[in-house]
């Protein structure tokens, strides 16, 4: 039986506030073994005191061994099994510019690239334009027009763009058309089946327009396109746990993963603070509230230990605001590992807090890897937290009699 | 989705080495309540070395209670699902004497027994006769024929043969005619199915051509059949990995299990030391070596505590060796548990150690069952260290955008 039709059976409703703060890329690695992590180094009384006060675990991304981007990261969280939900690219970027994808939509993330005179790659960001220019670029774009689809085409910031093409009989079994490097001209579109393959003829045709209108404008003279994804069938957070759920994050990728599973998402944030105040605001408004937090990932990923160290320390002195409001249920974990020692996402499982009424506690008290190892939620597949969120909002009746 | 098609996805190419080194029955109990395990008893300062650079945990070879033969331990730690492959025991002997077993065939492992007058068993190994007597009579096995089937008799040791059926529509699902106890004759094979119905047929012609041409032969007078399987359907870990692979073993059973999932087999070997050198002397040619060590299993089978502690430091003795190859990624673990309180296999789960650069170091500072419980790695399913051994070599990009 499938998890989610077991919640839909079970769940009641019941005024319960949920919180679910995402400290991206949270996990960490000691640079030396034996050492401490980032979250170990780091000052956290705040996370500290709800560790003491909840239930700690170490949450596994997908499986154990297997790393996750962004997207599978979150679909798990937010309770959707990321190996059966699978998310393409392209749709993302579409869902993080606000741009309406829907079911005929085929969508693929572009980059404005250089190329000379022989259409050969020079840079494949174009020398990383402003995002005023990639907005100039792209309405040129916007005058491609092509019989038996329509084209949309939307900045996103700096060298990226979205392209949708909307149409019937669409498809998305399409490879990437960016070489991946330099001193190649962008790849051919092929499909692989019937309803691919006739997109990837219009996708050709507009890189070949493309290519014409913006001839003149080096650097950004030539376009790649990359995650070619159709909009995919999935239920709304409302529809699985009758909750009514908002996002409060900066970063348009995360906006867009809220969007797919029926968050409201609010815009125009830029500082942590700002999405605290943001959580105060909507506090009467919604049930479940999912705060992302970027600066944790984006400073693993630069390899920047003690960076990683401060985000976190920054992260950890909002969490009194949050607690202030008195949610029934508050959880503070990440999508995936980012340890600054490997500069990138990694398959390390997740530290995780779970604070409720009606939480056992453990013999954990501070917030860390080692420390959520002897913790009362174990080690447990992210899928699973939604769950168990939801069963200590009091939003879940019994199995069976 | 399945893991392995996951892994096929995402795998990469790198230059980088795994060792799996596998004691083979390495969990125990112990002898009294509260008391230390074999391996809690055992002086293992190399290894204890490595777990405290390493992580830990707790495999659980199956699924919680269900103890596995050789073959579904040793699948699993290859990382293929034991309880979606499933290999039968004629095939496994087959594999383990070099016969090269084909889709065509159906296996079984023989036993030459003793049969009185009445043609009722007396000795269901038939005193044990040398190798040599037994490859005598499979010899004169040999000159049995019958349309519609090729048949092969190959001696294995002392009373063991096997015999191979090649032909087009045969199936397995025959009864053993071992009827498991002396004063009974041997058992009439039935099949299930339509196929292993014509293939019972020609394995009872079998066995009534085998009692007549063995008759004067006492006390090897008789052959009792068990085990019959088919060749399965399994890819290789170059397939599903991107591995090559190979074994370093020193029983067939075990060769015959790597050979299975396409690992290339090293011959001849007899002890530890040789086992060794022969990792030393292949080191430059393979990604992933499997060294399988059977004395920790042997031991405890025997019932015997202090023999098995004594192989469990033999074995660590070699382990410094190991890490002077500079593996990037080494593991050390058994198949399942065998106490010697028990003297058979069981299903407590499995002392583990993972070393690698990218491991989250934990407190585990000694290689003993209650130790490995507040290891890193948790209790896991052993079907998901290979994904964790890939993980860690750096050779798994990641899933999803």
């Amino acid at each position: 039986m499938r998890v989610h039709d077991l919640l839909k059976e079970l769940r009641e409703e019941k005024a319960a506030k949920i919180v679910l703060l995402v400290a991206d890329g949270l996990g960490g690695l000691p640079l030396t073994p034996g050492g401490k992590t980032e979250l170990e180094t780091a000052r956290t009384p705040n996370l500290d005191a709800l560790v003491r006060d909840g239930t700690c675990g170490l949450s596994t991304p997908i499986l154990p061994g297997i790393t996750p981007g962004s997207g599978p990261g979150h679909l798990g969280l937010f309770g959707y099994d990321p190996l059966e939900y699978r998310i393409g690219r392209g749709i993302l970027e579409a869902l993080g510019i606000h741009f309406a994808v829907g079911a005929r939509d085929v969508a693929a993330r572009g980059n404005f690239c250089t190329v000379d005179a022989a259409g050969l790659i020079t840079d494949r960001r174009a020398g990383r334009p402003t995002t005023e220019r990639c907005a100039a670029m792209c309405e040129k774009l916007k005058q491609i027009r092509m019989p038996g689809v329509d084209i949309f085409v939307e900045p996103v910031k700096e060298h990226r763009f979205v392209l949708v093409l909307r149409g019937d009989g669409l498809g998305d079994a399409i490879n990437d058309t960016d070489p991946q490097q330099t001193g190649h001209a962008p790849l051919e579109a092929k499909g692989a089946d019937a309803a691919s393959h006739k997109t990837a003829g219009f996708v050709n045709r507009f890189v070949a327009e493309a290519g014409r209108i913006l001839k003149g404008d080096p650097p950004t003279n030539m376009v790649t396109l990359r995650g070619f994804a159709r909009y995919p069938k999935i239920e709304t957070m409302e529809q699985v746990y009758g909750l009514r759920a908002c996002a409060i994050a900066v970063y348009p990728m995360y906006k867009g993963l809220a969007r797919l599973v029926g968050m409201d998402v609010i815009d125009d944030l830029k500082t942590l603070p700002e999405q605290i105040q943001t959580l105060e605001n909507l506090w009467p408004k919604y049930d479940f509230f999912f705060l992302h937090y970027k600066y944790t990932d984006s400073t693993g990923e630069d390899g920047n230990f003690p960076a990683k160290v401060e985000m976190i320390e920054r992260f950890d002195a909002e969490v009194p605001k949050v607690r202030a409001l008195k949610p029934d249920v508050l959880i503070v974990t990440g999508d995936h590992s980012t340890p600054s020692k490997l500069s990138s996402h990694s398959w390390h499982p997740v530290p995780t807090v779970l604070w409720a009424d009606t939480c056992r506690t453990d013999a954990v008290t501070e917030f860390g890897e080692a420390a959520c190892l002897r913790g009362g939620l174990g080690q447990f597949e992210a899928k699973y937290l939604m769950t168990l969120a939801i069963a200590h909002a009091g939003r879940l009746g019994k199995y069976g009699a």
